[in-house]
């Protein structure tokens, strides 16, 4: 059973167990038919949006999912900020919300920020990424899509494509699939950009299996979900070894013709083309409803959270 | 009688009829008393506001709307957005608007894009400018204000001045009158900043008379509404010629000497010098009520589209 | 007993009578344990932010406090706004702001911009600091710190320290002092940073003492309140006297050995570097409990004035 989760912070996406998150998912299952119309379980309450660094996506659905439950929003939205008030800490900035509102919701680009945000609030922090390696709600949204996609994330195999090293979402998303049970993972990424040595130390702590390798080819006919994830040019040294190696991250018609029937490709978006548009017309492209899924799971947080 | 409109778009002002436009101008009337007060009627919805050009004005008349029929609004203010997730397309962006609100409010410059944006999202999109020709929720403000002034947009006397080749305003209000009989419409600029042909093929279309000139003195006194735009250097080619021809189209209380008794001055605003504050005090200036007016027409469109 | 205060602008400290100030303390009294639930005494009000310079911290409290009280707010955030019409005029502004809300927070580098918008504004407007003199809700804020803390503010002892030539908050505190009986004033910086004629001007004709200083150490043992601000480089003529000088201006732990007991330091925020971390650990810190008590003393402003 899912201990009481009132009050609690949301930093990395192993802060929660297993059965924490399922209680998650089951109250995003029964969310889903608000997320046009709304409730007031939240009304009264603030959610403050301290965004360090700008994610369009990862704030409006979770503004969208505070005022579907009848809450109210403050806070700024990019860096700017950060221009206007040079050098005043984080924690400064952080014990203001903390007087104001009734729970934090932070994005920064340092490691740890959320963290020590959490350590300071007496309200919950939700880290909405921070660093190379958190962004437990992305995760939370993932785990949501497939756990709806297949009924149960046990046993599911997942390829995790692009750049591994510097990808917060793929990191975290490595972290959270240590939860279950027989996932067969493979890790798919040049060389350079393969996945840090403490995500993998972790995940061999936890006792999950996982192969990484650079060929996407061989990878595709074998899994149930594949995560796409973006290769950027200026990540790579040699931009020789880029041009060499982009089109085997760049996905095609052609590649998915060995895939699984029923496979299903997910990313966390935006995307600029390494997925082409007439993907979105197969019947294994997944994104769009994997965005969607972010409002009830996200709904689901704040409803557990939220005192 | 007006048809239903729940779930419609709102991309061009000919989009609607002439007895839909009356049917939310006679609901706009109603709206004015709840203007500084509110109503309920829109609890538990969300507008999504993506602002890819930033309009101030259009956002925060909106957004004041919105919230005034109780309801709520996320989303981004301005272009720094596309900054940042560089190369996202629009069809992403609405996409996700798509599954988190219950209408959207699109800002952007390029021709088309609030259309496109129509076509893939099932809520109701709204047009809050786009391109050079449509800003139909503008030109909705603009007839509504004339209807409000005489009783009634047929028959009207109007001259529009400045850039009637980029003021996107004046496309629209150009496109707008077509509903209406028995309309003399004035179309006044530089050659260089003519009406763009699809725009005089399109009235020519619909039966409707205009004259265009470049001598504002001469249309002056034959006009019951003057609707003035802004004319910027940086549009003509010859700043030499910008400088022969400005003093024509920035308003003087001498100019008006020669106008009707009940003639009124309209503007999108902001203005920057093409209208001196001395007009402000003239019985003509009519551009601030126009604004106000922006309020309870656009209450009355949400109402009547939003489902 | 204070007067009906609905529909009254708040632009200086010294508008509102102490009587006037006395009765907003005690409403902030109660409204303290609203600071985390809400009312809905402003159900249906709308809060326009009109914000030329950025201020996260003002901007937060107020709309957290509109919130609070069950209102709505729109508005913008920054001055990029200002970098698209340019031009427009503040007027304007204040003239399309006025036929949307309820009441205008307004902030603005020039002095006397509040009064002006006051003026224009047939709805409330609050001064959220504009020019070098005026930010009369953090000068509320501040001395309703001092009122909890010591249970009045009459016969205090108070030091304002830094650059009180330029810090709109120190002058305006010097001036809301003004208010209280048997006020020992210190005003301590540099020579060049001393504060303005107009303002001793004013506290002389209102006959309230102070002593002027440039020495921190003897000034310390004397007080009940320390209030720090900032001291810029920038704002001094010659960098060599900043070097010489800046040392006095940022707080140390040793400096506060002679303080007495009771003494508190109190700083607007965000702060720099001129109070280190390890003050915050003292008895003496009292910033961060000033910032949290800035909410319930805005909620009561706007109960107050908002109609």
């Amino acid at each position: 059973m899912a201990s009481e989760m009132k009050g609690r912070d949301f930093i990395a996406i192993t802060d929660f167990t297993r059965g924490e998150l399922e209680s998650i998912f089951e109250l995003a299952d029964s969310m889903k038919k608000y997320a046009k119309s709304g409730l007031q379980t939240l009304h009264g309450k603030i959610l403050v949006t301290l965004f360090f660094e700008p994610s369009t996506r990862t704030r409006l659905s979770f503004e969208t999912a505070m005022l579907r439950l009848g809450g109210a929003v403050t806070g700024f939205a990019d860096p700017s900020y950060s221009r206007v008030v040079t050098g005043e800490s984080l924690a400064d900035t952080v014990r203001m919300a903390d007087s104001y509102g009734n729970v934090i919701l932070l994005r920064h680009k340092i490691e740890g920020a959320a963290r020590l945000a959490a350590e300071i609030a007496s309200i919950p922090v939700i880290n909405a990424g921070d660093g190379t390696q958190h962004h437990p709600t992305q995760t939370l949204t993932d785990l949501y899509t497939i756990r709806n996609e297949f009924g149960s994330i046990d046993g599911i195999r997942i390829a995790i494509l692009g750049d591994l090293k510097h990808t917060r979402s793929a990191s975290s998303l490595c972290l959270g699939l240590t939860h279950y049970k027989d996932v067969q993972l493979y890790l798919v990424s040049p060389e350079e950009l393969k996945a840090k040595e403490e995500v993998k130390d972790y995940i061999r702590g936890r006792g999950m299996d996982f192969i990484e390798t650079d060929n996407v080819e061989n990878v595709i006919p074998e899994v149930d979900v594949l995560y796409v994830t973006r290769l950027q040019k200026e990540r790579m040294s040699d931009p020789a070894e880029y041009e060499r190696v982009k089109g085997s991250y760049f996905i095609t018609r052609q590649m998915l013709e060995r895939a699984k029937k029923g496979m299903i490709i997910m990313h966390h978006l935006p995307r600029i083309d390494e997925i082409p548009i007439d993907i979105d017309y197969t019947p294994h492209a997944r994104y769009f409803q994997q965005a969607s899924l972010g409002l009830p799971v996200r709904m689901a947080l704040l409803s557990k959270i939220v005192e």
